[in-house]
């Protein structure tokens, strides 16, 4: 058998956490099992183990492409929006057409990943913590800047416009993933909005 | 062996459906298995298959207690403030109380149970939903008799109000179980006040 080139492994392993992504996303993390992801992907399970050590590396792994997933979808369509208000209006465009149609089957896997590991302690929750306060940070930022620029009102405080909009987030992505009712992701956006008037 | 009186036997499912209740607020309603509560308990299977039927069942009785836990701790201390604006003030301070402080330890058990059976089908989804809308239902009641009041503007949405504070408590309760700090809190309670402020 030739080796497989640097490419086609890496090619390999995207497959793979695809996979694990899409599972984890209706399962869990934690219902993410080597067994479980071997057995879809016809693969071994030492093949499986191989590739990321363990249950936890796969699952942190996983949470890896997630983010990635979230990043890509959500931010980067807003990156081009200049810093501050403008910005944040996009990001939230951006997030609620995210939560309408999410990449993975789940819903937003964030959301899941959050209440699965709040109460569980490890490297995976604090993966998950840190996913998430890098998140917060940046929306903060933003609002700093549009509070510089006197797009919100002075005395705002930009952990609050921060807390404010994911929250309705994660509230839209709750009652949007137990309803499919349309009208929650409009009324999630006019919130945002409501947020964003200072 | 004296048959056990009505009391006795109502007692002794309470006890257990409260065992569960906690049980599951850590490891999820679908976590929460016949084999596991027995064991926690002490009891044989055999013993509660007998009183709750199957998991199903299980999970189901064990929802109705954490709804009525719920509405206890957040509807019931709010429940002697005037209709409109006062109660749904009273009701966000019972919230936030109850998030900063669950009666379960694993925090607040509907969002939990929200987030694990979205995506599923059955009579637990089902029933999950029902728990969901009577309290979105209770809270727009509230958001109306507010309008009618005049104590929220008259071009207010009751829908987007009820969305708008469950979204909030509910980011909340997500934040405050990842991250412990009290600041979120104060940060939901905010945010509450302003979505009635009009």
């Amino acid at each position: 058998v030739p080796r497989r080139s640097a490419t086609q492994v890496a090619s390999a392993r995207a497959d793979t956490l695809t996979a694990a992504a899409e599972l984890a996303s209706v399962v869990g993390l934690e219902g993410l099992t080597i067994g479980g992801l071997a057995s879809r992907l016809r693969m071994s399970k030492s093949g499986l183990v191989g590739r990321f050590g363990s249950k936890e590396g796969l699952q942190l792994a996983t949470l890896d492409l997630a983010a990635d997933i979230f990043r890509r979808t959500v931010y980067q369509p807003a990156s081009t929006a200049p810093h501050g208000l403008a910005r944040l209006n996009a990001i939230c465009d951006a997030w609620v057409a995210y939560l309408g149609d999410p990449p993975l089957p789940g819903g937003c896997f964030l959301t899941t990943a959050v209440v699965e590991f709040d109460a569980r302690r490890g490297p995976v929750h604090d993966a998950v913590k840190k996913v998430m306060q890098r998140w917060l940070t940046l929306l903060e930022r933003e609002a700093s800047t549009a509070i510089e620029n006197g797009e919100l009102p002075a005395d705002a405080s930009p952990q609050d416009v921060a807390f404010t909009l994911n929250a309705l987030a994660v509230g839209a992505n709750c009652d949007y993933q137990l309803n499919r009712d349309p009208d929650t992701l409009r009324r999630a956006r006019r919130a945002m909005a409501t947020a964003l008037s200072g």
